[in-house]
């Protein structure tokens, strides 16, 4: 049985009014009620109009392994001393059997009011759940949709490679960042626990410290490299006698020296970090000097990374230059790559878009990872049935006012294969069927109302969990790919990165005069003397 | 041995390229050159003038358990495919004995360029450690330093409740978020497990969901209460005797019973949400009468909870409300506490101590523990000596040139006994004494000195780590203590929120000379034509 990949992912990681919650509702003898909650979102982040979702398989390692340990119940003892002790054997005595989860698939487009998750169970077992479901969705979603934009503002055709580790907001944070990046469209990423925990590419080089610490070339213990046909070959020589025929005699020996040594460990990965000393003066210089000579020993150099400087000036200066040397000295670098990194964000990389660069790979690291701009995402897990009663949670702020009773989710496909709207309806309400007509009303606005004949109907709901799993766990590259099929098939103005066009989520007929049926009723009517 | 909180803060928590940077040190003969490395800061966050720094228990704990298991080992073959099999063996053979460390005390308040680490040892491991240092002190210090902002925001009466657990960036950033929150000077946290894990003390009482889940006051099963002396007691009728007599005939019935279940539950710990309908119309009434049936069994009610609406002006209406009531019935309301929550950051914080409020307590969660205002702090880990040669880093920006060569810090105490400067030295420089002038410098500005006569010298770096643990794990409440009394001992100046005085940072006359004789060496003379 997989565990959550944090062990720290287990059923005190939670907040202490849950379990106070539960203790009111046992005293009471309410724990067993029959509840509905949904887990969901009103507003997507980063001023956008989607939000990828994420989390789903480590929710449903949560559920599989959710007990209180007999440890976990003494520390709750001294906490919540006022309890009476039958409280603490049945909370040994609890786990998830006898609860039901629906959720939309890993890795959906989803927009605000859609039920994620709808969790159906005993009262106090529903509730206890809360927190943890709520931190392992919020962060997967925000980062996973986070990566969705840097995709679609870097472009397909570029390599995006996450950095963000050590900036990340704890360990998990980092873990987490990195699976999640991947999902949301990213190519590999620098963490190498990420890269074992969920086999998904590790890429890196190395740093500016590696190539300060050798000051000369007599510091290389070694002059010599074996070829493609694993014959030991002169490699420094050819090396200088390349530096001299090019006229770089001023380039930073140091840094000559590490990018040699870096080529003798890696012949065929040869990937140098070109901003130590000067770009131009020194590392592209010497990383062509570098590359040239393994070119005549059968290996391809990969390229140069930037880390500093005006990427986009910098980016297409390289490439001039590493063109016109490949040109001078008849070798083919067009397979030569550019990787920029320092700070780079969705901003950024729109900019480096309208100026014109030569980059083909981006490290991303800070701004991706701790999504910097908005660092959490909102989801909310709310009652919305309690023994077959519909509940509903007004608010003086209508979009806060949440949808009451169980409900299912249908996608509505358009004839150009195009998502048109996402529609809710009440559990057991037939489904809209392609090429029928559907009423498609907006949830709180009684005149927005529109008519669609679907082409395709996708529902959104699936059972993942029925007191045991009742999905398999989904490979990371498949949920990744999942995400990008679904791109292509959302209309570009719903993800535009500023202003998109909002996308509709509607409620059925039915569903809508249930809603403001029970609004009607429990809306306070307020007198004004 | 305590090992690292997070299962997943191992050797393989790191960037790829610090192992193919370690393969290319190795296969060049030079893993065991001697290598020091500063972890330091070039900015506060927050635009501020300090940071808290926080981490170092779990960094000893990771150089206590570091190591590279089988497991990894096999793993590290599959991603580094061209590396020989002999580095594999010696990666397997790696630990820290070899390894020194000067650190900072956990909560030491700390300014830009001072090197919160310095560690000294092979160069492959002292390399190898960097991503996981940097992940374990730079989450950890920015919400460390994030709460003693809010609490210095909130003024030292106030109760501040970290509740960031559902919006935290991973399980793992919650469960730091709640730590070092605790350390920056919060009283408690809702997080359970952070309270088992750290003894920390956790709080909470019940959400708008457990108020909704009841309907009406025939779903108590229970009408009575035993009282402080042990008798059963009749609880519901005077609760609604109080009701007629204050005349609040219309308040929300399901509320009335959610909070009599949870003063059954909890007599000692009534603490009611009071927002749910209407926290005038509704809440707070039925919190009176209940709270006032509570006094009659001998019992103290504790308080209110405000989770949405105009804080400062429903606290002062609450507060109006709950004393006219006791003045009426002669009960004393004056321990009363009200709660707020509901989107808290700094702003808001400084904004209620403006409008005039009547809160005692905050609970605070997203836009503390995800540090909405800079959500990531940027340490750096970068080489200043190796082979006993100091290294320097140049950079355009005269911000980002690093300090040559290993060093000391101390902190120089004024005759008010507030905090002048911090002095950076040569490590084997004498330290400066009490009484005696020394003089200070910038380190790039030539023309900035000060000279100071310290009333008290305290040295900043201690020897952490030398092949082993040299200093014992120290209690949390006891560095919230020292984080606490830093503040008092700081200007108030340099702790403003917005626009505060720089602290100097200065170095010695002579590490001043070092460090700008090698910058003019290495620094190259450009020629214009």
């Amino acid at each position: 049985m997989p565990q959550p990949t944090n062990s720290l992912v287990n059923s005190l990681l939670t907040d202490l009014y849950q379990l106070t919650m539960a203790y009111a509702y046992w005293s009471n003898g309410r724990q067993d009620d029959a509840a509905v909650f949904d887990l969901f979102f009103r507003k997507p982040p980063f001023d956008g109009e989607f939000t990828v979702f994420a989390g789903l398989e480590e929710v449903l390692r949560l559920l599989e392994s959710y007990r209180f340990t007999a440890d976990q119940i003494e520390y709750l003892k001294t906490v919540m001393s006022p309890c009476r002790p039958e409280f603490f054997e049945w909370l040994a005595s609890l786990d998830t059997s006898c609860v039901k989860v629906y959720s939309v698939p890993e890795g959906t487009l989803v927009f605000p009011r859609i039920p994620l998750l709808r969790v159906e169970g005993p009262l106090a077992i529903a509730q206890l759940l809360e927190t943890t479901l709520l931190t392992l969705v919020n962060y997967a979603s925000l980062v996973a949709t986070n990566a969705a934009r840097f995709r679609l503002a870097a472009g397909t055709d570029k390599l995006l490679l996450e950095f963000g580790l050590r900036r990340a907001q704890g360990p998990d944070g980092g873990i987490s960042a990195s699976l999640y990046s991947f999902l949301g469209g990213f190519d590999a990423t620098s963490n190498v626990l990420a890269g074992k925990l969920y086999d998904i590419p590790v890429r890196g080089t190395h740093a500016h410290s590696y190539v300060q610490t050798f000051q000369n070339l007599a510091e290389l213990p070694r002059t010599t490299l074996t070829d493609r046909d694993g014959n030991d070959r002169e490699f420094v020589t050819p090396v200088l006698d390349y530096r001299r025929r090019l006229g770089y005699p001023q380039t930073n020996e140091g840094e000559l020296a590490s990018f040699i040594a870096y080529a003798q460990a890696f012949p065929a990965g040869f990937l140098a970090l070109v901003d130590t000393y000067d770009t131009i003066q020194s590392g592209i210089p010497n990383f062509l000097c570098v590359a040239l000579a393994l070119i005549d020993l059968g290996y391809d150099p990969v390229g140069i990374r930037l880390d500093s400087g005006d990427l986009a000036h910098l980016s297409n200066e390289a490439r001039r230059i590493i063109t016109e040397v490949g040109r001078q000295l008849d070798r083919d670098f067009s397979r030569v790559i550019i990787v920029a990194s320092n700070e780079i964000n969705e901003q950024i990389l729109l900019s480096l878009n309208n100026q014109g660069h030569s980059i083909d790979a981006f490290g991303i690291g800070t701004n991706l990872v701790t999504c910097q701009a908005q660092p959490a995402l909102g989801c909310v897990y709310k009652l919305v049935a309690i023994q077959n009663n519909p509940r509903i949670k007004l608010s003086q702020e209508i979009g806060k006012i949440t949808i009451p009773g169980p409900k299912d989710v249908y996608r509505i496909i358009g004839k150009e294969g195009y998502a048109l709207l996402d529609l809710l309806v009440q559990t057991g309400e037939p489904a809209p069927r392609p090429g029928e007509k559907v009423l498609c009303r907006h949830p709180f606005n009684e005149t927005k109302r529109v008519i669609v004949t679907p082409t395709e109907v996708i529902s959104l709901h699936q059972c993942v969990w029925d007191g045991q799993r009742t999905t398999a766990a989904k490979r990371p590259d498949l949920i990744r790919q999942y995400v990008k099929d679904q791109l292509m098939r959302t209309r570009k103005d719903h993800l535009r990165a500023i202003n998109p066009t909002p996308y509709k989520v509607s409620v059925s007929q039915r569903l809508y005069e249930f809603l403001h049926g029970l609004w009607l009723a429990e809306a306070p009517v307020s007198e004004m003397e």
